[in-house]
């Protein structure tokens, strides 16, 4: 384990903007540009050019001035703003059998992240979710964090912006947007999830028997907020789950998600009929202690559907829904998720985890996109997320999968209609299924469509998908792929202040500040290794186009020319 | 120069589909595929799949009966068509001056290709382009060539396709499809431009000063038709481009445009000033009797747009529209391209050389999308579309560049109507600017996008895309991504056949029949590559999962169990 991991970015220094409601400082990036130098007439003009201000996933990570120790974790952000409300308890000890049990045992003390907190949970009687804040009227730290944070430049360049902290108040109250916030994860910056809102990108993480071991996930759950990635889903079905996850939630300064029903399955030994509602809810427990911010769960999946899948060519491509249908078809009974909902929010809401209402019967092919079976899962999605907002537990909705361009905008509008407008978290969508090893392509021209028409929230696809598990040049190759996604659908829906870096890369193109075009780029240390690659010239063209051919030079002539006349 | 190149694809052989009103055989692609094994209530069930036919564009180079010889050029599969017409003949020597003057200087003896035939041209009083004939009602072998391969499977899959080589002539007829194909390329395989067919992609190559020779241009076009390039230009401008567009066009399967200013421009030294109608002229000719397939004139840019310039953040980004803008601010006359248009359709309806309406002032940021300028061209692109029709000279219309999804949809509209129905063939478009070192995804978004909505034909952008010039590799990931907008757009656009081969694939995946899942996609080499990288099993799942949680295997399983129900 490196104890000592430092994200940097070129020509960028970290800056804090401050709350005006709450004691809060919300970090943001600031990316430093050179100035213009121009000829006009034959002489020489020197314009500065305003440093862009960027949204940052990279939390400490990149602060020069916090120490960063992955054996300690990360400063404990939000615990203050969570004790000073007065509503929660830390615990004696931890509730879940198996959380106590991997916690005494001698032999795991080599793989132990050896700084945990007993954890906190709702005093009795209390509620502490955002969802509750939010419907009593309070704008809470987190709110306030959020509005500032998606704003970035606006202030200063007077751009009146929509997301006040009231504004985020509301929609979080209408279920129209989430703050994954666990109060077991206070290391984690808030960042909301909503149509509203900009655009997020998830990105899974996590080993599989016999793959990467605990450095390895650490590494690349860094690595991810490196790139951009708003949020984490450990994926891991290998051994040693439990402890790999506290490793990543404890360094981890974005919300983390599970699927907790991978871990459970674990539990039993793969033999999926093993399976028991009180091993599942062990497992919740376990993980709502350990700080995981939101749990996909496949509670959608139900006997009924059954006879829907014989029309399917790809069947069922998500895990947990093979998994759930399978235990159904064994024990021929409902679905254990849907019969114990209540019971699930009553745990959740207790830690304010949000619920993502796993998409278990998403389509795995073009052929089976938009079915019986994927829309009448949907709508008992919407049923239940009735019934966690009831609980005020926090919801989103996964969405597909694999899904022709043409039936996209279905997609959106009924998942808006029927689960009350509940922010969507789709996977891609991928536009054809003839491009393994390009996926994270097919998908992001469907996921920048489908952001477009409202998705909150788009989980990545990295280029092994389909193939084999993906190292770290394919993240960050996803991740890049998913932000291009995420900030076309930006621009697209006109989310203020989206276009000022697209504005302020493109002046430095223009003006061959070639260094500015990386530093404001999404890759900067791609698009310089590529530009080296190429023997350029700085003299106000590039050896692409060649002195005579280079159409910006040209353009330069003619409007000094003008200026001239 | 390598003298023999050959393309392969595993466990693809080569089909030809004879005409059935001309005497002509459409080469295609069958990738033969492997039986799906089954164990069902412990029996083993063996089901053949039946292979799968695509879309063909690697000509002759992947025909293990034709011998490749570069130094002799491809077989002249459309020569015989072309004399059979008898309205053309042989000229007894080059009709341009610049022309003969390369051909008798004996110090390029050692870079000229041998065995260059004598240009075919219109004989006096004769039309015959491809355009004029359809509106005779004439069926040609190219149409009735464009109207098989477009179908692939459907003749045995008994699908109704409403391409019939009749459908083909009228959207010729109408102006709404071309067929490039001019009869000094009969080397070319004919392919059919136009929105109800098969969406298209073309690829640029090029060397510009200093950079790639001969050798490696040849094998740069016939590595973009092994990954599927539709058409390609050839936008070198650096020494020797006359021949080095010889060796490309006498070795290239595929359709082959220029943007003859460049090499005007080259032939001044570069100084726009000295640009002269007659030189243009020249080189027209002369690139027409090497058999260059279609032209970008800029004949839309026009002096009276110069006022518009002034609220670009970009200003001019395209090469020829850069030259020409500063060719009419130097002289303070028209644009001799628009002023001479007329001349030019004299000279390209004698060799059937189609023209791509060039879009000299498309946007190159975000912040420049459809604007003034940009519509104004678009405009003057449609009354030049009119003119050209008027001499059966065969239309294609340039598009952006840099456009935000919620502004792409006005491009296409407006084209269409503007344009009077004429082909679109945009590049990209770009949805955001600030993507360095990944604009082939930036733009595949795009492009996916307005070619759904109608755009025929999508021209390709590489990872190198503003940074430098493209490699192979480079060439490789812009068509693959390109491929795939194109196809995604196919699936939405219904296009006949087009979901064959992704159900196909996607049953391969499901029978973990990975080799067949591999030879179906659009690189197989990359899939497999990826997923050697994992180690793998070949028991009904791999190691993504892990044997306790593959879906498909699950579903596997609980199909069987209804199965034996």
């Amino acid at each position: 384990m490196h104890s000592n991991i430092k994200i940097t970015y070129p020509a960028s220094e970290k800056i804090v903007v401050p709350g005006k409601i709450h004691n809060i400082r919300v970090a943001m990036r600031r990316i430093l540009l050179t100035d213009t130098v121009e000829f006009v007439n034959g002489e020489r003009r020197v314009t500065p050019n305003s440093p862009v201000t960027v949204y940052d996933t990279s939390g400490p990570y990149s602060d020069p001035e916090v120490e960063i120790d992955l054996k300690k974790g990360l400063p404990r952000l939000r615990e203050p703003w969570i004790i000073e409300r007065g509503d929660v308890e830390q615990l004696p000890e931890i509730s879940s059998a198996y959380g106590r049990m991997r916690a005494e045992d001698p032999s795991l003390g080599h793989l132990r992240f050896q700084h945990i907190c007993l954890p906190y949970r709702a005093r009795a009687g209390k509620e502490i979710t955002q969802m509750y804040y939010a419907r009593q009227g309070i704008i809470t730290p987190e709110m306030e964090y959020v509005a500032i944070r998606e704003n970035m430049m606006n202030e200063e360049l007077g751009i009146q912006s929509p997301i006040t902290p009231e504004f985020v108040r509301q929609e979080i109250a209408a279920g129209r947007a989430i703050i994954p916030a666990n109060i077991n994860h206070p290391e984690a910056e808030p960042m909301i999830i909503g149509p509203a809102f900009l655009v997020k990108l998830n990105t899974n993480i996590g080993n599989s028997a016999l793959s990467s071991g605990i450095d390895e996930e650490v590494e690349k759950a860094v690595w991810s907020c490196k790139w951009g990635g708003d949020t984490l889903m450990d994926l891991s079905t290998g051994a040693n789950i439990h402890e790999t996850r506290e490793w990543i939630i404890r360094n981890c300064p974005v919300p983390v998600g599970t699927v907790p029903i991978y871990q459970a399955l674990e539990k039993v030994d793969g033999r999926v009929g093993d399976l028991t509602w009180e091993i599942y809810r062990d497992t919740l427990i376990e993980q709502c202690e350990q700080g995981v911010d939101y749990f996909t769960i496949h509670a959608g999946v139900l006997q009924a559907h059954e006879p829907l899948l014989k029309n399917r060519l790809t069947g069922i491509v998500s895990r947990g829904g093979s998994i759930l249908a399978q235990w159904c078809k064994m024990h021929k009974q409902e679905n254990f998720l849907y019969t114990h909902f209540d019971e699930i929010c009553e745990i959740l809401k207790a830690y304010d985890v949000a619920v993502s209402l796993g998409d278990g019967m998403r389509p795995g092919s073009v052929h089976d996109a938009n079915d019986a079976l994927q829309f009448a899962e949907l709508s008992v999605l919407g049923e239940l997320t009735e019934k966690a907002w009831e609980h005020n537990v926090q919801v989103i909705i996964e969405g597909p999968g694999h899904v022709p361009m043409n039936k996209i905008q279905e997609n959106m509008e009924l998942q808006k209609k029927v689960c009350h407008g509940a922010p969507f978290y789709t996977l891609g969508p991928l536009t054809t299924d003839i491009a393994p090893g390009y996926d994270h392509i097919a998908s992001a021209i469907g996921a920048a469509q489908i952001a477009w028409l409202g998705t909150a929230m788009i989980c990545y696809v990295t280029p092994k998908e389909h193939l084999g598990l993906p190292n770290k040049e394919d993240v960050r190759n996803g991740v890049i792929a998913y932000k291009i996604a995420a900030h076309a659908a930006d621009l697209a829906k006109g989310h203020p202040g989206a276009q000022i870096r697209d504005n302020a890369l493109s002046k430095a193109r223009f003006d061959f500040r070639w260094k500015d075009q990386f530093n404001l780029s999404l890759d900067p240390e791609r698009a310089l290794e590529y530009y080296k690659e190429g023997s350029h010239s700085d003299e106000g063209y590039c050896t692409m186009c060649g002195p005579n051919f280079c159409a910006m030079k040209l353009t330069r002539e003619l409007t000094d020319c003008l200026h001239s006349n």
